[in-house]
């Protein structure tokens, strides 16, 4: 499917074969190899992907308080992301209007004022210039704010759209998501850990590598160590039928029992229907079925929000282009994807429990964080895998699963029908 | 001399500037500076040179049993040798036909079928896939097979060919180097040592230096321990002329002798006047004349093959456009040069002694690569100074001695006549 | 100002896009950010600015005895810099006539001749070509001499021209610097230190940051313990309008008093009226007032020249495009950006002081060396940030203070002024 409802065209000319790659697109398929390789998509990618959509890049327990703030670097763009004196997120280009200096330096603070440290032009939390030494008479201040970047908040997740005409269905989203999350309470959360890696491969094929799990079994013994495999797809046979039925009858007696509880768990898919496309579904989890963590147990002694019972599967969201979290009854796990260069992408992610939770007292860090940390090594391995193997020319696209594989189909059908969308014959 | 018997054009167009620079080259002198710095020549060597001619990239040792592998990367491409399980030598693009994945990612191993890890894809030895999970009834595995790589042996050196339509020369080189080679018995030898360095250069400056021993008097003292400068061209001049007589005399007994006795030694040089161009050559050896060690002595107790005497001087065979070879009567010493970008050259260096030969009886393997490590490191720092000489604008062809670097003029010769055959105007 | 007076054309044709930003851009604002960032613009600066103006590289006590050299690299090029046997300063690209090697291959030695360590093709002081084995009959040493570089010095100081037709108006420099410079002896001092560092930066933000004291203030606490920051430029108010008078007096007073003693101090400016562009201005120092040292004292005991008095305070020289200086009446420092890249930049530092003082008795290096090590690195860190700013899409020129950045400006001008004149429409 083609998202086309919705045209948000990108002045620059783009190559005929790439427009060519797009409209030639073979569903079901992996990408031409261009797609992973070529620096030119990549600048499409930054320019129409992540310069036009709404890209999660934290969650309001990085700045609690007014004036923390956070940077984060979208390819060539820096954001500062800070909570003003009304407990706003707000969100600014992280460049001074002076000489261009880049206002803050380190990837996280507490400040009064923005204050540029080469020439100290002050910017309130606002974002207004507030003092600027030597401009003499005729400088008129009121010029010189800091530039604006659009910024929503999900239940605590916050995502921002780097154009002035960001989707209008992140609403529809929030709407549709919030009643899933919300019992989790995020913004009561503190992040207990935030693990950056970086692989050497196109962001693309990380986000390929989250959306299927045909390669769990064999790569993953951590986290299959909860996860059940029948959850994300399988070919039926002979040999499997029974153990198949009993998962789906499993599965779906749990979700009744939960959502009876007033937790919404259900699918609802939007992946390849929509500009700001998700999944979120709750699915049982195996052993003791209460958190990812090895033996299946709550990593953390304190439930979020005003949760009562320990064993609610996990509560899983995908959003495109580039994150995924998944929610426990004890703590959360949200990933994003931040391309660093066509084969480098920045995989970011912060483990979350609640705010008083108290460190090697209701939970162990090594312990919360133990599965994703091998896991993410794993992935990291199968993406620079698929890299070098994309690199070479007898590279050609070739089938994907239609049991295992169909979310990373939708993924690419979002991912090309955006291109087409964004850049317009 | 330029090759343009056989025409084997490639599609891509190629830069006007580049043509004019192949049209205009002059004879006896060293080549523009684009040729050893411009990325557009570099893709231009990985397409014409490397990816349509024989390159020697392994050697039979390298995986004397079935199951046995080794990848060898040829720019972007990804080549796996591995041998069947009727104990032929197959080569297959390193790629998985299912998403792209890099197939074996180990650059040794020995396996029962070709596995790959991210999916479990799995091949025979003969590249048919055997098994694919998940891909649902109408799946026909017979349209998966690996993607097969040219590929042919001499004597137990590894060639292949990345372009469908090969040379067809290789067999005419065979027939004219095996009778030289035969007698070492490669197939019977085990790699001793191997040893990657990377030069920070072009390759065809790694060539060069290769292909004239102008330098080799101040720069090599390790090398000329054993090898006669007088072999590799000479100006004659009053002052030498007597002692130039007396080795010419020396090596014409020597090759006389040695061919008496059944083993080939008198030059054959086709260099520039094939596709497959190559030269062999026996000459004797310094001092103790049987091997290129410090003192002269072999370097290994077991002698190859059937060989009954020590002091068989060197037999040296020199491939385009990438190896060259010294067989002794002891032991073998096999080079590549592989590009790995427009400025960075990977040199591979294995030593062969006999199979059934003792490390630390029958030979040791510091004396056995003594002579080369150090030679591999002086040829290094040249090939470097070279490329940092050549990145000045300043920089203008300069000539060629007639008397010690002909055969650098040779190289040049049948680089630019291949890239001439290969992109007809 | 634009100083189109002198058309030094370059052939190379340039992209309508750089054109038009040099046509239109603002002044009293920063440059745009491809002027900062585009490899375009990179390659234009290193053949237009780097390429046919004069470039300090060295000093003449770097290469004091005949066969001395140093070699010194812009962009793709090297330079030889070598001491003749008459005691001329000699300038010769380092690329051997043969093929091409890089002749010198250490930044500093002392050589009898010019000796290319490859094929030992020999030359003289004087760049003639005496001596290449192999070569024939036929071959004509006097075609093979080492090219030429253009080279000039003012008191000590030395400049290249990589292009043939030099600006003609070094000697206008010449005539009005050298008598600021001439008591300070330059040629009769040693290089007690110098130290690289290199900056992650473009080399116009390096020079920009170099040209203003706006930063100084908050940044520089070694630096300003002697620098009058009011001799930067300074908005006046109600607050600061005595301290800037009573500053202006004394500065005035000290001037009419060196004068006076023969030592000219007036400000000369040509900043962006020449193209050779250079200002000189002698300026008290606070605290001791003798030198830019924590204390404002001497750091050589032994006084430069025939100079009999400490407090001279500090005589600066900037001159386009890339160097400055401060001559002080125990030593000197000298500065030169030597670009490496887009966003890469050599910064050299030279401290010089008399000949026959003796380390450790007459001077201590560290204190020598400790302002400007400082310093430089806090200059570093503030191009730095620069940078990363003007990475960001969002970056747009901003306005320069009329009171504290007008050599800034004057830089911008000069820069995009000869632009305009190298590329002429």
């Amino acid at each position: 499917m083609t998202i086309t409802q919705r045209i948000c065209a990108v002045r620059s000319p783009i190559d005929e074969s790439i427009r060519a790659m797009i409209a030639n697109r073979r569903p079901g398929h992996s990408l031409e190899a261009a797609f992973y390789l070529s620096p030119a998509v990549y600048e499409m990618d930054m320019e129409a992907i992540f310069g036009r959509h709404w890209i999660f890049v934290a969650v309001e327990p990085d700045i609690p308080e007014p004036g923390d703030y956070v940077t984060v670097e979208i390819g060539k763009q820096s954001v500062v992301l800070v909570r003003d004196d009304d407990g706003q997120v707000r969100a600014y280009h992280n460049v001074c209007r002076h000489r261009g200096a880049r206002l803050c330096v380190t990837p996280q603070g507490s400040v009064g004022n923005l204050v540029c440290s080469y020439h100290q032009w002050t910017y309130t939390l606002n974002g207004k210039l507030a003092y600027a030494e030597h401009m003499g008479e005729g400088f008129d201040k009121s010029l010189y704010s800091l530039k604006p970047v659009r910024v929503e908040t999900l239940s605590g997740l916050i995502f921002v759209c780097l154009a002035a005409d960001a989707p209008e269905d992140f609403a529809a989203m929030r709407e549709q998501v919030e009643p899933y999350l919300r019992p989790h309470q995020l913004q009561d959360c503190k992040v207990a850990a935030q693990i950056d890696i970086i692989e050497e491969g196109n962001w693309k094929l990380t986000m390929e590598n989250n959306r299927e799990c045909y390669h769990c079994a064999v790569n993953h013994p951590e986290l299959t160590a909860s996860l059940f495999e029948f959850g994300y797809g399988y070919e039926p046979s002979p040999s499997n039928v029974d153990q198949l039925q009993r998962f789906e009858q499993m599965s779906a007696a749990r979700c009744e029992e939960w959502e009876a509880a007033g937790l919404p768990s259900a699918e609802c898919e939007t992946l390849d229907s929509r500009i700001t496309g998700y999944r979120v579904r709750r699915m049982p989890l195996d052993q003791a079925g209460e958190s990812q963590t090895m033996d299946g147990r709550a990593a953390s002694n304190k439930l979020l929000g005003a949760l009562t019972r320990r064993d609610l599967g996990g509560l899983s969201l995908w959003t495109q282009p580039n994150a995924w979290f998944h929610f426990m009854s004890d703590h959360v796990v949200a990933f994003s994807a931040l391309p660093l260069g066509p084969e480098k992408t920045l995989v970011r992610t912060r483990w979350l429990v609640r705010k008083d939770a108290v460190e090697n007292v209701d939970y162990d860090v090594q312990n919360l964080t133990a599965v994703w940390r091998a896991t993410n090594a794993q992935d990291r391995a199968l993406v620079e895998m698929s890299q070098q193997g994309v690199r070479s020319p007898a590279y050609q696209p070739g089938p994907y699963s239609p049991f295992t594989e169909s979310l990373v189909d939708k993924f690419c059908n979002w991912y090309v029908g955006r291109l087409a969308a964004c850049y317009p014959d």
